[in-house]
């Protein structure tokens, strides 16, 4: 089943059903009137929610064509985003790039970070940067998002709290990252809002390619239109979203709807290339001295997408520009 | 006015409006269903839920008697929390206790970690601890909640989103903290959830207690009984909230509900005492080479509050007890 969130105006917007091939989809609001809600009540919901997705694959319910740009982040604001760093490689790599040590227990004992959650961006909203300099970057990521989960739940109980999948941009401004880490509290300014794809899919619609917490598929980043990685997301996904569940649950419970994210998925094989420019910028300096990629700059556009092993595209587009932030003087919101 | 959130066994409960002197409550259902909601469309929904709290004081509505059993936190979850660390000398000792060096940006760079906020304690929910070895420890502390705040609002400007002032126990797993930290990405393990009183107020409440984003006001703590703190909120609070709002929103915009915490108060004069056990832990290392103060056991009971300059009860108490946590079989909440 394939879920998104459609603007309205509301600061939830509304959730839909869409079909599986993402070109058409039917309201749902008569089952759940949000994404959230869906999550919340998801037991009883989720049967009704099939059905309808299900008559929606055999055009036997009214629907409309899926336009992008009407398409909100699945939950365009979360009560949780836990992103964690999973692919080893990329660690590596980036704390090299920022001469830090990886830590002594990279192998033992996940990395993540807790994210801003109230404002996420959309699958088509631009970035807004007030500051190039601050480095912006891009981080291609799968994510999953959880129903209830209890305090103490293992790796061996998590699955059955991944109720949908999806991808994300973590924007990340790497020039604030050092100062920030080196104040000891993690990152904080150096993590603005993050931008989910159009579509939330349950794990079944990955078929095999969801195995053991992970995602085995590729996952394709393009910038300005050149692709720059299409990494393997699944056999060097150290911890699984199965691991970073039980991780993260150690010392308290988690409400329906929180996100839990992969880190920036990243090869060894640098054929695959890179889902974030820093990787690049650090093998620069391993090769040239010094980085020669720039980070993004106003206009930038940035690509990420997933297909299945049959090339057939699951969670729709991410494609953000990056554009020049000013502050308006009004206080109002103006995404909706 | 005086805002809490009933429960009643949905996961947001249901708003109310308290009576001054928090003895008796008016259902505020009908102009919002929930905390939340009055705060996605409050500059519509402030005046009549102000106006609702006028006739409680004048007992010209319908009123029940408070029973704080029957609270849970103004927001049970919300979609961000955010918590500062603001006052210097909590900072200086806290890092002493851990053999770390305060960061060189102490005064100029406010350190702000972010929470998690999918399932809060309400004010006299047990601690539910798996394991007492990881040192836990209460951190009692002043929040305010938000409205929706723009990317680059200023300290200058940060007034106008603060809607409701608050106090929480930060509750913190002290012997977690150097192996996280050391990690490089801030806290999460050894943040579990965090407890909020049973009323939140308009900043207006406080009178002459709220100044320029701080409140100077007396936090009282008590442990098993025993006074262990009354320190001073204000004087110290080197960060103001509106300082605070500043730093936290120079990347990125907050959505209305944003819940911002003050870090342990704390002063320097030592007859205020203490906000937290890490800060009497480490004054015992400094002058009997060794800690004596035990971190929280099972049965231990904290209690904190605040009053205004009249003596007067603002927030109610939270009042919660360390109890063993041990995890069901079944995947249900039980809480609501």
């Amino acid at each position: 089943m394939k879920l998104a969130t459609l603007r309205d105006g509301t600061r939830d917007g509304r959730l839909i059903v869409v079909r599986r091939d993402g070109t058409r989809f039917a309201h749902a609001s008569a089952i759940a009137p949000t994404m959230q809600r869906a999550l919340d009540d998801w037991d009883a919901l989720e049967p009704k929610l099939r059905e309808l997705a299900e008559r929606l694959e055999n055009d036997a319910v009214e629907s409309h064509p899926v336009d992008p740009t009407q398409l909100r982040a699945p939950l365009p604001r979360a009560y949780e985003w836990v992103d964690g760093s999973a692919y080893i490689n990329h660690i590596v790599l980036v704390r090299k790039a920022r001469g830090a040590e990886p830590p002594a227990t990279l192998r033992t004992d996940p990395l993540v970070y807790q994210g801003g959650s109230s404002d996420f961006l959309g699958p088509t909203d631009d970035i807004p940067l007030a500051d190039p300099s601050w480095g912006c970057d891009f981080e291609s990521e799968v994510a999953v998002i959880l129903g209830d989960v209890p305090q103490g739940t293992t790796a061996s109980e998590a699955a059955s709290y991944v109720r949908l999948v999806t991808i994300v941009n973590d924007v990340t401004l790497r020039n604030i990252v050092p100062e920030e880490l080196a104040k000891g509290f993690g990152f904080f300014q150096s993590k603005p809002a993050t931008a989910f794809a159009p579509f939330a899919l349950t794990p079944d619609e990955l078929g095999a390619g969801w195995i053991d917490g992970r995602v085995h598929l590729r996952l394709r980043t393009t910038l300005n239109g050149t692709l720059v990685g299409d990494p393997e997301a699944g056999p060097e996904m150290h911890f699984s979203f199965f691991d970073l569940i039980a991780h993260i649950a150690k010392t308290r419970a988690f409400g329906a709807g929180t996100i839990v994210g992969s880190g920036t998925v990243s090869n060894e094989d640098r054929e695959r290339g890179i889902s974030c420019l820093a990787e690049r910028r650090m093998r620069e300096t391993i090769e040239q001295g010094k980085p020669t990629t720039p980070f993004l700059a106003y206009g930038d556009r940035v690509e990420i997408e997933m297909q299945d092993r049959a090339g057939r595209d699951l969670f729709g587009r991410i494609e953000q520009t990056v554009v020049r932030y000013e502050k308006k003087s009004a206080t109002g919101r103006t995404k909706s």
